[in-house]
């Protein structure tokens, strides 16, 4: 167990899972946990409606008419029920002594309608009685990569997972996944969360703090219900491993859509900030700002302060990365004059230029040899915290595609960089006129541990939040 | 001819061009203009090494010894000699009056060389004295895709170009115009004119605002020889058809980039920017910036005002678009009370919302009709100036895959909808995890003129920028 003794330990651990009210043709709640039950873990079903258990047992699974009759205690269920009837089926939680339970039925406060809060409230003052451990409601519940347990058909079931990812909105978080699986990464824990009527994001980012197998937390949230208690987990959490917070409604506008989405009432921004820097939390404004920061935290080491070497092909890009960097509050210092003396010795490139940014004017794109030279000088340079280095699509698919091999050389000479280097170091490449291309040789990438970023302006806003981070 | 009388009219709608110098193995100059030559041009080749012959012979080009023995007038040659051949060639240029040239040799001022400087000082006082169209030095030249003259294999031939593009950065050049192409936007004529000794960005921004073929301009800048010629023109050309100025060393750090990039002294930013608005520029800081609002300028209607109709398919994504398109600085206004009476009748989407933004609970990418009947209510509404609409490639690309039609159904609704509307109207998907799948179905939003971004931050930056300059 991640973290023993912790009251979501259980559900964040389970052995066994239980899908309550699936329906098809999809079954997507069966289908999306079929690799838990491929994994060794107990999958079962509740559902009373005959016409939806033969498809139901079709995919395997066990289907029973009452929890009472599941053979293994429940460490995590699935609800699927109309919302009228999810207080019978906390109920029977309770008795069966289920120690946790995502309910994915909506129709609750957040339609506005006296039914639906009448119902949270039910169901609230049930869950806070028993001290149930609710996930929700109208949310999409917990994602377990490594278990099997997923929240979608479409994430990855993955062990490597060391991202834990929390979540008020359903999409954010399965978008969140899914986009990480893009880049390589994956999630150890993640939770949707919704209405959060007894679990609050605290509670999650608490066990996620403890959890050793989290290494970097993020999260999208629209609002808190107790302010003390988040920020209290939030610094906590803070002292121990990055945490990425995602704010949603962060303008007039924006806030007034988390009102019609999860009925949040949206806290002054600048006050909302303070709290954040006070907490030492990265703050992001959008999935792709999330996911940036995070790929840099995982991949690449922390920076000691915020002096940059820049590397690019051309001319045009050294001006480009130099001015996203210098934008984002990095600096870009000139090298040491030793730096400067070994250069010298070698650097003729015509066209090229090696202050700070170095122009290579494309030569190392095909040299591994001048480009480790290069690095080892840059990397031994008193003046220098961190690296970024742009590579070229436009002058390198050719080659690459012709010479697979020459891509795959350069791609090594930077993993002994990486892995020699105390410094962070990432690579930029635009896909330009080659998106297909560039998506299909990214996990060379991944597999090397290097860090990609797909244009200057997102490669220097991550560094920037990783450079406020390592030198809090 | 696009703009009878013009110095640079004949240059910029070549019937004879002549590559000087070319070299293997690649052949590049003429490689490149092979389709000019496939369109009836004139294409030539002036080479005196001999064993560089024989490879220019086999792609089908006449070689001659001497500039004098070419049988037609020269409207413009591409000149990739060693530097110190280069005067005799410029003079022989002189001597058969050409129309202009594009001087490809580097090795000039840019390199800080006493000889470089020297020999630059010479180009310019015999092309001053004559008069003639220099291009360059240290630059691509010319590409003008409908003719088929190219600074690059790489780049498209096409005959629908409506976007003019001038650039200091060889590499800048090359790539906005492969990014345009993979946006299916086409560049109408575009100048990389790097130490631009002779004719300057004016000159050709000049040329660009009074040419009919071209409907927006580009252009990425360093610096400026002559700031109130540039500003004059810009003001000239700005009143005619929008002109979007990317500019290179914004910051101090970037600043010094340039001046080893191509020796421009930076201008005080904030004296820049001042000039920019007063000319009425539209200004960008990355290519990506600049693609994105090139793009709505070209496909979609002119905005009269920031009071944006929001579509997203979830809750979450409602909130993102919101915080996004509210902190570019365009409002998100409640509906006219018809709109909310008209959408009652039938928006009763579990979890959904009509305010604005709409969270359309992911429906309507399955109903045109729905679709359909939102975006004339929305189209309606005295409050509104323009949408924007999210399309999920995490809902639909199960479902665009199985069944293509679909797809095709929504994207001929949203094109009947922008025939129909004054209003200006874009797509946002973000590829998620199907990076490849969306790459693949761009086509099908560009044969209807749907204009498609990437993330709710880059289209919000873009309409942003399309309102300040549609209100000026």
């Amino acid at each position: 167990m991640a973290v023993p003794g912790h009251r979501l330990d259980r559900m964040f651990n389970p052995k066994t899972v239980v899908v309550i009210g699936d329906k098809g043709p999809m079954y997507m709640w069966c289908q999306g946990n079929l690799p838990f039950k491929a994994n060794g873990g107990n999958l079962y079903s509740v559902q009373i409606d005959e016409k939806e258990i033969p498809g139901i047992e079709a995919l395997g699974i066990t289907n029973y008419r009452s929890l009472a009759d599941i053979p293994e205690p429940i460490d995590y269920a699935v609800v699927a029920v109309p919302r009228h009837v999810s207080p019978y089926v906390l109920k029977d939680l309770v008795a069966v002594s289920a120690a946790g339970a995502g309910f994915f039925t909506s129709g609750f406060a957040e339609t506005g309608e006296d039914l639906g809060i009448k119902l949270q409230e039910q169901l609230t003052s049930m869950a806070r009685e028993a001290s149930f451990n609710l996930v929700g409601p109208n949310c999409m519940g917990l994602y377990l990569p490594k278990a099997g347990v997923r929240f979608s058909g479409d994430v990855p079931v993955a062990t490597d997972g060391k991202i834990g990812f929390l979540s008020q909105s359903g999409t954010h978080g399965i978008m969140f996944s899914l986009v990480a699986g893009a880049h390589g990464l994956h999630l150890s824990r993640c939770a949707s969360f919704g209405n959060a009527i007894v679990l609050d994001v605290s509670d999650y980012l608490e066990y996620l703090a403890l959890d050793d197998e989290t290494e970097v937390i993020g999260m999208y949230v629209e609002g808190v219900k107790n302010g003390r208690k988040f920020f209290d987990t939030l610094r906590m959490a803070s002292q121990r491993k990055p945490v990425v917070v995602w704010k949603g409604g962060q303008t007039e506008a924006g806030a007034r859509a988390t009102m019609s989405h999860t009925g949040s009432l949206a806290a002054p921004q600048a006050v909302w900030d303070g709290m954040m820097r006070q907490c030492g939390a990265i703050t992001t404004n959008s999935l792709d700002e999330t996911i940036d920061v995070v790929q840099l935290l995982l991949r690449s080491k922390l920076p000691k302060g915020p002096n940059m070497a820049l590397l690019a092909m051309t001319g045009g890009q050294s001006v480009s990365i130099t001015d996203a960097f210098a934008k984002a509050g990095l600096r870009v210092p000139r090298l040491s004059e030793q730096s400067y003396r070994e250069l010298g010795e070698f650097f003729n490139i015509v066209g090229g230029s090696y202050q700070n940014p170095l122009d290579m004017a494309g030569t190392i794109q095909g040299s591994p040899e001048m480009l480790d030279r290069i690095l080892r000088i840059l990397d031994a340079d008193p003046n220098i915290d961190g690296m970024a280095m742009e590579l070229s699509a436009m002058f390198g698919t050719r080659q690459w595609k012709a010479r697979p091999d020459s891509l795959d050389k350069m791609l090594d000479t930077l993993r002994d960089h990486m892995e020699r280097s105390p410094r962070p170091f990432q690579v930029v490449m635009h896909p330009a006129h080659e998106e297909t291309y560039v998506a299909s040789i990214k996990q060379k990438f991944w597999e090397r541990g290097i860090p990609l970023l797909p244009s200057f302006d997102r490669a220097a806003a991550a560094s920037a939040r990783a450079v406020s981070w390592a030198t809090r």
